[in-house]
């Protein structure tokens, strides 16, 4: 049912307070309905103190056009779309203004591997986007944002690396759905604080070994998991 | 009436205490009533939690006296009186110590725009002031701040640039009122600390393309905007 | 009683949540009953929130197999383990990835002992581990991490030296039992937090002399400490 | 009254909690009452969540013995009398471990005067005494402590810079009265952040100009100053 995305989609904007990713009224998440091929999104600059789910915007995953909902969708609404019709496995995206996420972003830097808690959600480093060009800004840009992003992954998997920093603006964390990716854009504040913290410490910090790499993301996700209780307990 | 100038000035004080700008009993936020010629100003070191609207001052735009309460005023009235002399669209003004833009301040650097956070709310670099000389600190120290503010825009404009930071002082901002004054001196403290961050992660991170500024300010400011609700919704 | 040290454990990991040193579901503090021959474990992936003394997992100290307990214990029981086994005066072990200890882990460096904080805690500085090497990662990884500490702690006193950092990872700090071990825990996120400060402030900041760390370790620790109420009163 | 100072010290200690400034069980506040030359001061490790005003141990002035309270004094009682002693106009003095001025201590360095946030409460530099050599670490090193911090006071007036950074270990700071000094210790704790930041947006941040110190200074301190509210107010 729509109605159940939209209370999702609206407690997962929520998540984003209760996280302290939130600065005054920015940030943005939605969810994803492929078999009715809409996408579930935050109303464009709307409190969240006195957010609603009957106030989410329902937008035709095909046109981009607003098919319910009195409200205008977030201004990022054309990103979001790009984003869902190129990672097709993907069911939420989040997009924040978090501080050390979006440091990293205006840096125009990706975040290193320096460590397991990294490599325990992303199978590699958080990569950044190119910078956009004139007249990717001056027409279409929000859409242009979802295109850089795309071009960026050309040869990663956005399930093994699920957010993207765009230079020069900020981070675009995604899951299998709205709740999911508010827990990747959580994980992705404390891990660039973290990444940062430490070429602080030690500014020749090296990436972690591949095979720790490997054997923290697979032991939390795929096939050979051992982390947390088995589905039948 | 001046009486609901005087509850928006007080509650403006307050919201300083609720974003975190407070330190101490230090800061200070007023509003104007241009059609009075009147400036209605926090009272000089009075503890915000026990702040009433009827405590504030109201002060003369033209002479600087106080027309209307019974405590002094803000120590820096001088300086506010200054700025709504001179800058004429304004109508409220923030000054706070809050801990990363009084840095820059005392660095006395200005805030390069290193990201679209900062785009959308101040259409270049936030400002660094010149130091006051020895003969503007002895004689009439705090008018002379507004001074150095009003110099250092003299080919700028304040609505598009709401804020300044007083070199080896702190940050004043200001905007359409004291609310939004406040609301200003707020993101004006993320941003210093964004930036900040950037560019410890990156000391050679470059300030954002022209027309992604333009397209982010524009976005949220002036007749093209798109950013939020329509009027009538 | 095996209930009473249940409860004593489950206290401890939610007052690692008290602490601030919870980051998500990461993290894991353990207690031992050697005359038993049996530690006591937070069960993995299980949020904080819903956590209960009966939750708790068993684990035989010599075998390493649950002897009691329904869920999965936490994936770092091997480790625990390892320092059980080898550090024969300890009775709590906690494992965070509290932000500045994990990035001094990360940053692969031990923290030096620059003030009397430290000193009164760890008698010298507290040493980060070696990285581990492929094979010691493709097999038995979690066993692995411990070992790796051990042989760091080769010529140190666990007892004088209550935390490891392990290198690319995160902290493990112990002590008599799982509450000293948390305590410790929270004294080294500090610690780790206080020397990053202290050497961007001063990147030549020297440890501080043999007998000031000697000093305040024994003025703590030890028959001749005097801090603190005597026992009697 | 006794009682009366009692109360007064007890309160702020417990004012070091809500300012932020306690570490676990870390620091202490003393109060002093000249007439009947006699020092109130926490007890040594009580925690702060059960402290009394009755728990308060009165110390004599000039013998140092406990002269009433069934606990012992702050292990840094002889710091605290030798400060009594050579500065003789004040009445309070807080001993804390928080974070920044810690690492000031710690690095070994005085604090410069950076802004006007600075000079509002010190009339210069917060000084850092030297390093205590072997033979003061090894005999009376508490009141040795003491001892560093009067030599450093050689040539400043303890009333115009009302604190000290203890190299390797961390801040005095006093007051007119216990509670002056719980404030000056908070407010430098600010000042110790505010200056690290500065440095580190631009490490050739200069002092301010001496006309600027004093102008501060004195609109808050002395005969001339303006800043609050009148007395009779």
């Amino acid at each position: 049912l729509i109605q159940t995305l939209k209370k999702e989609v609206c407690r997962a904007n929520l998540d984003l307070v209760r996280e302290g990713l939130v600065v005054q009224t920015w940030g943005n998440v939605s969810g994803v309905d492929r078999a009715r091929g809409v996408m579930v999104i935050k109303p464009s600059g709307v409190a969240y103190s006195s957010l609603k789910a009957e106030q989410m915007v329902v937008v035709s995953l095909e046109t981009g056009k607003v098919v319910a909902g009195r409200l205008r969708p977030s201004s990022d609404t054309p990103t979001h779309l790009v984003l869902y019709r190129k990672f097709e496995d993907i069911g939420g995206i989040a997009h924040t203004h978090s501080l050390y996420a979006t440091a990293w972003a205006q840096a125009g830097k990706g975040i290193p591997v320096l460590g397991t808690t990294q490599a325990d959600y992303w199978q590699g480093a958080v990569p950044a986007t190119r910078r956009l060009r004139t007249r990717e800004i001056e027409k279409n840009y929000e859409e242009n944002t979802g295109h850089v992003i795309v071009e960026r992954f050309k040869n990663l998997d956005p399930l093994k690396i699920p957010a993207a920093l765009v230079a020069g603006h900020g981070p675009f964390a995604w899951g299998k759905d709205a709740g999911e990716a508010v827990h990747n854009a959580a994980v992705l504040e404390f891990v660039a604080r973290l990444a940062a913290e430490t070429l602080r410490i030690n500014p020749k910090a090296e990436p972690i070994q591949r095979a720790l790499l490997d054997a923290h993301f697979l032991r939390k996700h795929g096939p050979a998991s051992y982390y947390g209780q088995a589905e039948t307990t």
